[in-house]
């Protein structure tokens, strides 16, 4: 009795996940490799690659250019997260987004800040504060610095219109980064503008980017209590 | 002149970020196919679909089967989350990793986690509180419920020598889930367990898996005050 092709690769996808689900390929084990898989699958290679390639992006596999795939023996779940623009994101949920820019000036930054962008610590920069509102009401301050070295149109942009967090993704692209999220106690001035109590839990993401080696952003931003940030795994 | 041909799809990459940049190729542009790169670039059709890939992965392009490529109108910066198990964590930042199981009973959730779990409102379901540490010293509380109907084994499990965290990896995978972080402020028992005082903000990740229809398992893990999630961008 033959076994049914499997024509698409999500099909191969499930039952390659069956067979590690069902111990039937242990944790460590190498996986026939794709031919043979194409071959008893009756599928093409191309097809294998696809369902390999998504299972391995999910950690469940572990392939190595030469020395195969293997079942993962740490599996680790990944999880991609979507980080778009704010009033993107407050759009995406049905809500009215609002902006107000609270402060633009320039001064000397905080020298963890300059440390972490590579900025000359005694060099003033563009440091800008902003609300962020959806439906009236706060959905997140911003905290930016803006290396104007690597971003000089920024020096002419009042930002009154338009957050740095837009405009930035439309005038300097970046090549890299990194973002940090944690939780922080609300400070006067945090708890004033989220209208929480001094001291309530924030949700907090901190994000420099790059410019391949010449810094373009440090930003923080802040969210009110009962913020979530969620993704699927 | 001709120019130089590109020989790896990371120099693929490099190039077509630079006319992105540089808004030779400007957002909403439709970019010319896949043949045509790869002749320009003097350079193999694959080279050119790898780096193309890569750059709609982070977001810069977006890519339709048949409408073509165009650069991203609204660029999403997208975020991998690796989500090791927590023994992992602690190992790879070079500490001891040390467990504590804190209860193991069977109770009626709340009706918000079977609701969420989708299991019968008033079955019992099991229930387990752990501490993690990392050099003595707590590094997560974990909080779980298990539908035991899906990962039956579990009722046999003490969970004194080994996590939750890490049994349940190792036998009930799962096929997708949800994660959410937020901040929350400290109860007396979170504040007790985690050495900070009550009300501090603490991180939090929120995580419900599934094996395809049926829940697995749905976990608190609550971080003491300073704990960053951080990765690349």
């Amino acid at each position: 009795m033959t076994k049914p092709a499997l024509r698409d690769w999500q099909s191969v996808r499930d039952e390659v996940r069956r067979r590690i689900h069902a111990r039937q390929w242990k944790p460590g084990d190498l996986i026939p490799n794709e031919t043979d898989l194409a071959a008893e699958f009756g599928c093409a290679r191309a097809t294998v690659n696809r369902a390999l390639r998504t299972l391995a992006e999910t950690g469940l596999l572990d392939r190595r250019r030469k020395a195969g795939t293997r079942v993962a023996l740490q599996p680790v779940a990944k999880a991609t997260l979507d980080i778009p623009v704010i009033r993107h994101e407050v759009e995406g949920r049905g809500q009215t987004y609002g902006y107000q820019r609270l402060a633009r000036d320039w001064a000397v930054p905080p020298a963890q800040v300059s440390g972490s962008m590579r900025t000359p610590a005694s060099r003033q920069m563009l440091h800008l504060c902003a609300l962020h509102l959806a439906d009236d009401l706060p959905y997140a301050v911003e905290q930016r610095w803006i290396n104007t070295a690597t971003v000089p149109a920024a020096e002419r942009e009042p930002f009154l219109q338009i957050s740095a967090n837009e405009w930035l993704l439309a005038h300097a692209p970046y090549t890299h980064g990194d973002i940090a999220f944690s939780a922080a106690a609300a400070d006067e001035a945090e708890a004033a503008l989220l209208s929480c109590a001094v001291g309530a839990a924030l949700f907090v993401v901190d994000r420099l980017t790059w410019d391949n080696a010449a810094s373009v952003t440090k930003v923080r931003l802040i969210f009110p209590p009962g913020h979530q940030l969620r993704t699927a795994l």
